[in-house]
């Protein structure tokens, strides 16, 4: 006999999952393409050399990599970015932009599984590709909010800011803008607070002015509102700035559109160690900030260099699939409760019955409600207990007093109706 | 510059063909969820012990396998059934029986790329585990007539045929009932014809009564009906025989389902190399039967005897889901014609009507009109011409005479409307 196990860091997914992370995706697609985004799939498997770069080198160990039967150099996919530059570089002719696309699949890396980190894991990448426009950053902006609020997310805030802004006034205090130890101390800011990323700085820039002078411009972040932050961002760098007259814009517009509560200006963030280069986001749950940003993203200057002459700026972000799941979970939300395989349990009275029983069960999935017939003829508490179990909330009898009995297993109330109609009826009323 | 080439066997997927992949996928789900199966998923990358067993062998060359980082054995999962075989035991007591779950997602092989084969393809099963009650067989037969008819395909034919009914027939004729040559020249029956058949048989079997017993006994499904071919296999094998009362039981349950006329009793059919037991079944396009079975499974004795002691008998099926896309493709189904990304493309008019065209496309989306903003000012020939790439029939201009012109790009229609109320009720009404 084999042992049934499964590697490291790698899990399965039980119905009572998978029913809710399929809602989630479902939810999620259903909002893309109402904004007109489209789906695409790209193989797991590329050229090692397309998914890394001729260099290779460090990712080389954190990704699934190996030597195919035809000698070729092959990997699994670590992200849904880099196969996105791949493939509209191979397909440019067969797009139309600004390309508005989504993607949500499975990526893997060979990193220690740890704190809720796994080897298989899922993205969800969605992008405006092929301009620089302001409306494409606005339409990225508008449609993070209106999928957590499709997943009925409501506390949850947007924290924006600018990179190019951020470099710039890095830039003012002659401070090298493209240090990434500044960013990444900088990052830390929610994490381990004021006076620690203040050490952090003074050891970096060596001037305590300067490193108050930072300290300052990414807590803007915390003051009372939007137009008190852009307020001070214009003291610092005018009106004449782009970057910032951008910035204002996106929020008048957001204003306007009467979405603006759930976005925030905070200039701490920074998404450092990514290639963003105007606006970038995270976005948090109010209700659980800790586990840290469950969608983020920002724009970028040149999506598909590596593969093609095309110039293709765009913006797009990213939900963490796994780590939102995790969330709703610890915060009981209710997409979470009572994942349930059918609506009603037909139960198995055995042979006399059973045609019947097929019939109805037939008539029932035909007015779309989700029904099972008990496939095996067990006492009836046995049939509860499967009910129960897969959190079925009805049981219907066949018997011969009353035609039809639907019993509410919760409530333990039974209802008698002399036609299916009826109770279908009294199904779809519910 | 690196090459965006994909690996040899593997295929990006556009967004006209996702587009209509998600749907297919997406229909399925619900008519599996309407039948209370559930979904679960597994990792894509396994032990390769777990999934060639401790001998390796044959299959060995055909699958993706590698040395992972951690020095482990793994490899590419090459079907979803032994997957759910590892998953079922791996997870018994999590579960509840009879046990039916879907699960539709890639699996990757070798072989090497030919004739619409591809090395990563979509496999879709669903399987009913934990009983061997007639029941499920007919479960399993009715979702898979019900899948079809969900996707708007009518002429199909369902070919039913019970393994140890052969198996038994082949002992009354002293012939080896074992024999894998038996079952696969008996495959050949569709394709290659009768008198190849016999040519064949008659080399394996050596007399020609018995090669033409065996001939006799696989053209039962060349009868006019299913109760005449019932009729037949009395004839041959009595009216106590379990085997054929099952199978006489679960046409009468079709019948009286009035869903029998996509089902026909066909005795050529063995799906000889697989390890069914009992109902077996493949499934034909009317109109396109030369493209192969596109839906194919039976009954199982046990489903995970390598993994546990568990006895699960079972009975599956499998939508060849790329199989099925092509023939879609082939006979022009309604389906795959014009996969939008969008209902109605609000044409860009420049800065002065930026804000007014947000405020719109964000209602229009609020009322479930899937909605693009052209986010760029170009000309409107152009955006026309983007339109129509997209297969977006609408386009929506706010203009200033009348506030809202919405053009049918198709009919080259206009219709001028007051407010964005009636511009919702118009569309919604089409």
């Amino acid at each position: 006999m084999i042992q049934p196990k499964v590697l490291k860091g790698f899990r399965d997914s039980l119905p009572k999952q998978e029913i809710v992370k399929k809602k989630v995706i479902n939810t999620l697609e259903t909002v893309f393409s109402n904004f007109g985004f489209v789906p695409i799939d790209t193989p797991v498997l590329e050229y090692k050399e397309v998914l890394l770069g001729k260099a290779g080198g460090e990712t080389d160990k954190q990704i699934f990599h190996f030597v195919d039967n035809g000698q070729r150099e092959v990997a699994l996919r670590f992200d849904l970015t880099i196969p996105f530059a791949r493939f509209v570089a191979a397909n440019y002719n067969d797009l139309t932009f600004p390309f508005k696309r989504f993607h949500i699949s499975k990526v893997w890396r060979g990193e220690n599984p740890q704190r809720g980190r796994f080897r298989e894991f899922f993205q969800c990448d969605f992008d405006i590709v092929g301009t620089d426009n302001e409306n494409a950053d606005l339409e990225i902006l508008i449609m993070m909010a209106q999928a957590l609020k499709a997943l009925d997310i409501s506390r949850f805030t947007i924290k924006v800011s600018h990179r190019n802004l951020f470099n710039n006034y890095l830039k003012t205090l002659n401070v090298d803008s493209e240090s990434t130890e500044i960013l990444r101390s900088v990052d830390k800011l929610a994490k381990i607070g004021k006076s620690e990323v203040f050490k952090l700085l003074v050891e970096l820039v060596k001037e305590k002015t300067i490193a108050n002078s930072i300290l300052d411009f990414i807590s803007i972040g915390n003051l009372n509102n939007n137009q008190e932050a852009l307020k001070k961002l214009t003291e610092l760098f005018g009106d004449k700035n782009e970057d910032l007259n951008r910035l204002k814009s996106i929020f008048n517009n957001l204003d306007e559109l009467n979405i603006s509560d759930n976005f925030k200006i905070d200039t701490s963030i920074t998404r450092g160690l990514d290639y963003y280069t105007a606006i970038v986001f995270e976005t948090f749950l109010d209700d659980l900030e800790e586990i840290g940003s469950i969608c983020s993203g920002g724009r970028y200057n040149d999506l598909a260099s590596l593969y093609t002459k095309h110039h293709l700026p765009g913006v797009g972000s990213s939900i963490g699939l796994d780590r939102l799941l995790a969330a709703l979970e610890h915060l009981g939300h209710p997409l979470l409760a009572h994942p349930s395989s059918s609506d009603v349990l037909v139960i198995n009275e055995g042979d006399e019955f059973n045609r019947k029983a097929q019939v109805v069960t037939n008539q029932l999935r035909g007015a779309n409600i989700a029904t099972q017939y008990y496939l095996l003829e067990k006492k009836v508490l046995n049939q509860f207990k499967f009910a129960e179990q897969n959190n079925i909330p009805y049981a219907l009898f066949l018997n011969k007093e009353a035609p039809y009995t639907l019993r509410d297993l919760q409530k333990r109330e039974d209802f008698s109706f002399s036609s299916v109609e009826e109770v279908i009826k009294h199904l779809k009323g519910n």
